[in-house]
């Protein structure tokens, strides 16, 4: 029988942490603090994240060790399988080969848990009890719930309004976990009284849930914040997924000629890409990087490379990245894990030294690609995995057109099982595309913040 | 690191599938024919069934071999970890070790596809084009679905009313896949009529539902039907969940005291449980085997052992099996797998041999077991397999109070991922416990059939 699955044994999870910062040619630009415009200190950073964390965050070392409390955790999902799309490409009649590693198969169902294991661990060793977050879809808030049920922390997830009233099955989940989930804007805050105002009936955005998280972490003693995505630290967690894909593309005897993930934040995609990357840049093999975004939401293909919020009520310190501005409001489209105004200054950094490529899909294409995907390989991707299966189907397209027998290698960041409510949609011919917000970006984007920028 | 899961390779995926029958040590009674009262032969079964299958359901060899098609397609998701519940044993400071194997890393969810695939496939090369099935929570319509659609079949689902409305997402996973899903009792079949008229707002139940994909199987010739539990080759094919199970055993060093399996026809039950009851008649370690039921829908606590129709409007042959009555309508309860009024012929035979014994449930009970089980181990169990959770958390409990080390091993069926509408409810307290339905089973069980109960 032909393999079609690659598995790794527990000794095989990762043991460090992989820090693409090590091997990027041209260092990172500082992050800077919004009030002085001077690089952020660690003591800028105590009030909201964790001491271990902030060491993360700023890190420039290659391999930072996990700590044995968190591999024990992780071991109960992880290795995830590495996977052959064989009907995936009979039914596309490709010569490519279609590789994808499947981050669903974790308790709840996407790879945000690689991250907030660790952030909840490192919060509960320095004796914080609570943690407040933001979630779009929800993946991320339901990861951050049950890390915190599993070591004993309270959760606060303050959920984009659009998302909470279209995936009551994942917020359910982040109860039963005992988190406390609250729709933004919400009036428990000042920044979300003050958004309310301007506008009652927003549909909110990852930018401003993240204004109200960081908001109630700094009000009170006993608690921290967490970010899914975006961070630094964030996407260091996340390099266990190309870890381990490097050793099963190895088992495979294959390697990708492109590599592909959706990307929102960024988290996912650099999970996956940053350890092929690091390979290429310490004299390995180069491989197209693909990062797949909304047309609705386009940081990467449409967005400036400067600095910016990481919030929209500008509470958070100034990263230079991809950015459409922090006041873009996104359209309601059901890939809410993807409607972020910014995008990874690692992430940014790897696209502006010419290692990352970026295209973007309407959302009917990402889903009938979803659909496609499921018909074939039975397993229903989330939505924001729906842009990286519609690149992986259009690359094996490609490869037909051409006559290559090119090797695709694409991240299945998450299950769909809780936005099967999108799916109804979209098989009821309800959903709808967005045009590329022109106008709306060019607007935010004139609002950037002075320092850095000058 | 302690382990917590015990992962097999692709080549201890089963080659054979187990058959109980040729362990027992007294013979089953025969399946009759409804019109004569003899023994059915296989040309009586095979305007419904595939040959190959037809073989199965009548074999008393122990081992029956694996098409390898059907290996290649379970090999996707088998072998399925084995884990201890480590967190779960903390948090009821038991001195139990609890392990369960995980069904529900299915592409849809549940064990249901280690069924549906070698049904379509013996289907398929018989040259059948059209497969109609029943379905109640929508596990097995949708793994049925999902095979179809791999092999290139069409799929006609009867879903019990009740669970049609309650669970719109998993009809939503089998409309992905292209079958087509009807409500049942539906206006589509002659039993379906029937019975609408008799009691227009009926919210139907899983012998209603095999009348009507009985009727359409048989109405047309490029269908057959296929049924997710209760016949013996359905029991057969799950018993690659058992054997994987004693070699994870064997792995962890350990063997369990007392086994547990939910119960509705029986198919995950016996999956996990026959391998190791065979093990028991052939010499060796004897251990508790618990099947968990309703307390609204007691078969095995609270049935007759008679022969008895298989559906509702007695269109099926008769099989002798602990039964409540084929007219039992049982209570629209959320875990709608376990709304059959029968029970898998090889399991009541088991039960009358003294080889497995039987306990209930009520539902509030078991919701609150799973929301434990989540919090402790992340993963939210199916409505139905959380009665499996539930005894599994009593038998810990047992331990803690009696101070016995004893293993337990339970069979987590499949996650709740598109049953979240029931956590929903249960959440916010709209669920109720079901009265034991004394009085309508004893009127159920006054109907029953002439022949086999002389």
């Amino acid at each position: 029988m032909d393999p079609v699955k690659y598995l790794l044994p527990d000794s095989e999870l990762p043991t460090s942490w992989y820090n693409l910062q090590a091997d990027f040619k041209d260092p990172m630009p500082p992050t800077l603090h919004p009030g002085t415009g001077k690089p952020v200190t660690m003591d800028d950073l105590a009030p909201l994240f964790a001491k271990g964390l902030i060491e993360q965050e700023v890190s420039t070392e290659r391999w930072i060790e996990i700590p044995k409390e968190v591999r024990e955790v992780l071991k109960q999902w992880r290795c995830t399988p590495l996977y052959r799309a064989r009907r995936l490409e009979k039914m596309l009649q490709t010569p490519a080969k279609i590789y994808y590693k499947h981050e669903g198969v974790s308790p709840v169902g996407s790879h945000k848990p690689n991250s907030a294991v660790p952030q909840v661990f490192y919060n509960k060793i320095e004796g914080i009890k609570r943690i407040t977050t933001e979630t779009g879809a929800g993946q991320w808030g339901a990861s951050l719930a049950m890390a915190c049920s599993f070591f004993g922390l309270e959760s606060i997830v303050y959920m984009v309004r659009v998302s909470y009233d279209q995936k009551p099955y994942r917020r359910a989940l982040m109860e039963i976990f005992g988190g406390k989930c609250i729709p933004s804007p919400s009036p428990y805050t000042e920044a979300g009284r003050v958004l309310l105002a301007e506008n009652p009936d927003t549909s909110g955005s990852l930018g401003m849930a993240i204004s109200e998280a960081v908001e109630d972490a700094l009000s009170r003693d006993d608690s921290h914040y967490c970010l899914g995505s975006v961070l630094n630290h964030v996407m260091i967690h996340q390099s266990v997924i190309g870890q381990e894909a490097l050793k099963q593309m190895e088992m495979a005897n294959d390697y990708p000629d492109v590599i592909i993930g959706c990307t929102g934040g960024g988290s996912n995609f650099a999970g996956l890409t940053f350890p092929f990357i690091g390979e290429y840049l310490r004299g390995g093999k180069k491989t197209r990087v693909l990062a797949v975004e909304p047309t609705a939401c386009p940081s990467l293909t449409k967005g400036a490379y400067k600095y910016d919020f990481g919030d929209t009520s500008h509470l958070t310190p100034l990263c230079k990245m991809n950015t459409l501005g922090s006041t873009f409001m996104p359209a309601g489209f059901h890939a809410g894990g993807l409607r972020y105004h910014g995008m990874a200054p690692m992430v940014s950094h790897a696209m502006s030294q010419g290692l990352v490529e970026a295209c973007s899909y309407n959302q009917l294409d990402t889903f009938a690609a979803g659909v496609q995907f499921t018909k074939a390989e039975g397993i229903v991707p989330a939505p924001e995995s729906c842009h990286a299966v519609c690149s992986a189907i259009r690359e094996a397209e490609r490869c037909r057109e051409e006559g290559k027998s090119e090797t695709i290698l694409f991240n299945l960041s998450g299950h769909g099982h809780f936005d099967m409510g999108s799916y109804i949609k979209y098989l009821a011919n309800e959903l709808v595309d967005y045009d590329y917000p022109e106008e709306e970006i060019a607007m935010a984007l004139s609002g950037l913040p002075r320092f850095g920028n000058e």
